[in-house]
């Protein structure tokens, strides 16, 4: 992901710990008025008068959430910001600062950071937010990425995971299963290369799909969207995890049951045809994949009006009754499977 | 660290990801009226109505910050705590809610995690500070946690590293050196055990030290202490990474010069006579040992009465001119060395 002509490296050890966030950040402009003080002391000092801050973090490690053979560090510091904001605009509020502490070996040279950062300042600048704070530290093995992300909302404005009534919709932005077949052409790929490392990988046909697993955006689109539709969401998540394991979430959460249907759920030509290709079920892309950062919420049936036909939304499915079961109505019977999650990935 | 007859214990793969940070945390309690949600949704919610807001973040490796040969995780989950809430008192203000995410390798039962959030659950309760939420997620080596303190103030009694005059008093809280000795001792006894697993270690005479190593405090009751004597420190720092490279940041900062007087250094007995034990010179070990964390400050000069003869404060020195030099003052003569800080610790 590097130039390999590039001609000079520089070691870590080079700049000194003291030096590097320095280094690294000093081109980081601030974009907030909250923001009172950013890096460079103990603490950043954020100032939110009446609204409510929230505030979420993640953590990203090499091998089991990246594979640097095939992820270029730019898009790993962007992806590593925007799934981090994805969460505060499951929240239906606007991000505005982050922190980001990273491990790393000494095998990363300066320049290789460099790149991280680059990707972390281009979603800052894509997002307004800004970087605040954050910790750099010599890890034994790989790199691991830490990123907390701060926003702000009024108090009135902000939506739970629990707050689903009875015989509300449910609904979901943009399409689903998208980002996980990119990171199965990814992997192909990779074991092509491998193998013969003279094959250059001829990625245009899978644009989409690779750029929606490399490249992912956070739900600010759709989080306008809803204040100019006058819409608030009873609940709301990110899909991250696949939309089988969040709607699980909103229903534990609020206690009733949801039933989603096969048929509504919005997938892209390009994930169907490369779910035949790889012989998956692209339904099953869209339950289990993850990582499609989308926005997953329930809403009102008196707001059906205000996004019916919108093409950014697609009602998938509703409510039941407190209590009930999760199920998914398969497509053209009246079949029911109930829904699961995918566990606990060790590795 | 954990009791060898404990008889089973639990695979992460049984308790799924998504249990985990609920099993972990369910016995945690919310102390703090800002907290408005804490762990559970995809971001937790703060309300500081009209006080300052400020955030911090620490990272700790293992095999870089700690050794899990003599740290009980126990311990390691107080510290990693501790060390974050000390960043907030060093900015004058008080802790309130944490984010905790940690890497773990599946070499790590439940009950491992367990004992860990059992000393991060002390320590929210001895600082009276919230757990609002965290990443738990898989790592391919060792065990990484990654730990965000946020906290809350008065806006004009914020201190931030720059705030300091010509003239104006150093003072450090404590005793300093006492952790790396800690470390220095636990290392030895590391060795003799690799080398007859049948020798019990006597810390009984280091327990001091080791303490200070192993279960370090945050900067509380200093904290209380200025507000009690009416004292604001023009700047203030924790000491972390040793008292040398503290007061080269509270020079940059400010850009004022500092004098430091050697034999003004507050050095527990042990600390001397341990450092004469293993060859070392103890002054060393308060320059740039660090992890005391103990409060590092400048006042007023017009603040000495406040401060004079409290057994908790040391003056060590003062700052002279812009742009002057950082000396350390050799104890019984007029010679003077520049004060010079420890580089990137690479691995």
């Amino acid at each position: 992901m590097l130039d390999d002509k590039q001609p000079q490296l520089t070691p870590l050890e080079e700049i000194g710990e003291f030096g590097l966030i320095e280094h690294l950040t000093k081109s980081f402009e601030i974009q907030n008025e909250s923001t009172q003080k950013a890096v460079g002391d103990d603490a950043a000092v954020l100032n939110f008068g009446e609204r409510e801050t929230v505030v979420s973090t993640d953590m990203l490690v090499e091998g089991v959430h990246f594979n640097l053979a095939y992820v270029p560090l730019k898009h790993l510091g962007y992806k590593s910001v925007v799934v981090n904001l994805s969460d505060i605009y499951a929240m239906n509020a606007t991000p505005t600062q982050i922190l980001v502490s990273i491990a790393v070996s000494s095998r990363f040279p300066i320049e290789a950071l460099e790149e991280l950062y680059a990707g972390i300042q281009i979603a800052c600048k894509n997002y307004k937010v800004d970087l605040i704070g954050g910790d750099t530290t010599s890890s034994t093995s790989g790199l691991v990425i830490s990123v907390t992300a701060i926003g702000s909302a009024k108090k009135e404005d902000i939506t739970y995971r629990d707050g689903a009534h009875e015989n509300d919709l449910l609904v979901v932005s943009g399409d689903l299963g998208a980002a996980y077949l990119g990171l199965q052409v990814l992997e192909r790929e990779n074991e092509v290369f491998k193998v013969n490392p003279n094959v250059q990988p001829d990625l245009a046909e899978y644009e989409y799909l690779v750029g929606r697993q490399l490249k992912p955006e956070a739900g600010r689109n759709v989080f306008e969207l809803l204040k100019e539709l006058e819409v608030k969401p009873t609940s709301m998540i990110d899909v991250s995890d696949g939309l089988s394991s969040e709607i699980l979430h909103l229903s534990k959460e609020s206690g009733y049951g949801f039933k989603v249907y096969e048929e509504k759920i919005p997938l892209d030509p390009m994930v169907i045809k490369t779910a035949e290709e790889f012989g998956i079920n692209p339904i099953t892309c869209a339950l289990n994949g993850g990582e499609d950062y989308e926005l997953l919420f329930t809403i009102s049936q008196e707001d059906y009006d205000k996004i019916k036909g919108n093409p950014s939304l697609t009602v998938i499915g509703h409510t039941t009754e407190q209590n009930a079961e999760n199920y998914l109505m398969l497509r053209g019977s009246d079949s029911a499977v109930p829904l699961s999650a995918q566990g606990w990935k060790s590795i």
